[in-house]
């Protein structure tokens, strides 16, 4: 399988590295505007923008939401494009060959991530295509599963509260040990906890704490020890949150 | 070590089974008002109040927060009596031989915890009392720390926001996985990456997603998706919180 990669951010990098790993899928150009070399230390030629090649099996673009339609407009009629993107319908690519490959997961910039671990969410606008997204899935090691482009945008919403709005509360904790001279390594047990539950219960059942028990002595007693305003509304609303789902 | 242990709730319960299977500690009494019998399947007498006895270590109290001051006041006073409340000051407990024994944990029903892999926060009003807290933890394999009652406070906050309200948003994304046919499952690998993610980075750097990257095109069209209005205000505080914690 011969590939253009388009885009080195966080996923183009994570991509890259997974991808040129292996020797069933060969990348032919890398498309990576801030690089200052020519080539990868693995031989692969990097360029600012793709060429129009024969014998290209996908055209890969891990690229901002916004440029996936300028880029697909730039790239052969003909070609097979996949963009990877979370929340952007499958017709961004105007290509008749359209296709989705979506890793449903969260990229940092400082830590590498293990494909064999990620769910990849495929998508083709002809159905034969999609066989090939399930080769590069299969390659890298990911678990496949196909989604409309519909659905895709739900479960990235989803992704977004469990992994972005988790991440905050986290930061929020992380600043209450700071000013209390606590260590936030105290609270890993618990968050392991908190993610260990729903593996055997599920969320709804897996719910403890003052809210749930309607405690208003100790969630006025929180709210009053909460000193940062954004705190106090999130404090507020999850009470009401979770109280609300209980009553249902 | 004699002890009496007073409660039957989740930590109640577990805190039992787990003393009960080591023999450094014997539990003389169990109060449990829900029990139908006089005696444990290990010979332990179960009764509806603590009895005035000679030589028992400690009264252990794993009641509800409102009961401390009541239950405490009915026991002897010259007895060690330790409450394990995160948010009630040690001060609740009326004998001068206070202390607490805070397992920094969220017990649910169905489901044992692991004490070594838990912390426990301890505090004595008498200097020398601490020790047999340490023990007692010790006895249980868990790990243990020092914390007088403000910290505990402050700590029980952050607990409730790493595991309450984190569990909270797993209610949020698994209901929308259910009204758009997706597995719940899909989204643990990105669950799992979230609490692995905060063992290399700071939860502050480890941020990622629509809000921080200030993606407006995305933030705008996760909100026409949400149906539920709680989560809405949800979505937007947290896009909120998130921006302004990054522009400090």
């Amino acid at each position: 399988m011969k590939i253009i990669l388009i885009g080195a951010g966080k996923l183009g990098n994570q991509l890259y590295k997974s991808i040129i790993s292996n020797k069933a899928v060969k990348i032919i150009q890398w498309v990576n505007r801030s690089a200052k070399k020519n080539e990868t230390s693995e031989g692969v030629s990097i360029v600012k923008k793709a060429s129009n090649l024969d014998n290209i099996d996908l055209y890969l673009l891990a690229v901002s939401d916004d440029s996936i339609g300028t880029i697909s407009g730039s790239l052969p009629k003909d070609a097979f494009v996949v963009h990877t993107a979370g929340s952007k319908s499958l017709n961004t690519i105007t290509q008749k060959r359209a296709g989705v490959f979506y890793p449903l997961q969260s990229f940092s910039e400082n830590k590498d991530v293990d494909f064999s671990k990620i769910s990849v969410g495929i998508e083709s606008k002809i159905l034969t295509d999609i066989n090939l997204l399930k080769r590069l899935a299969k390659i890298i090691k990911a678990s496949v599963f196909e989604i409309n482009s519909q659905q895709r945008q739900k479960l990235h919403l989803a992704a977004v509260l469990v992994n972005n709005f988790t991440n905050h509360l986290f930061v929020e904790a992380a600043e209450i040990c700071k000013k209390n001279d606590l260590s936030f390594n105290l609270l890993k047990p618990i968050i392991q906890e908190t993610f260990e539950k729903i593996e055997t219960l599920s969320p709804q059942n897996a719910q403890t704490g003052p809210a749930i028990r309607r405690d208003e002595n100790t969630i006025k007693k929180h709210l009053k020890l909460i000193e940062r305003p954004y705190l106090k509304s999130i404090y507020k609303l999850f009470t009401s949150a979770i109280q609300t789902k209980d009553e249902k």
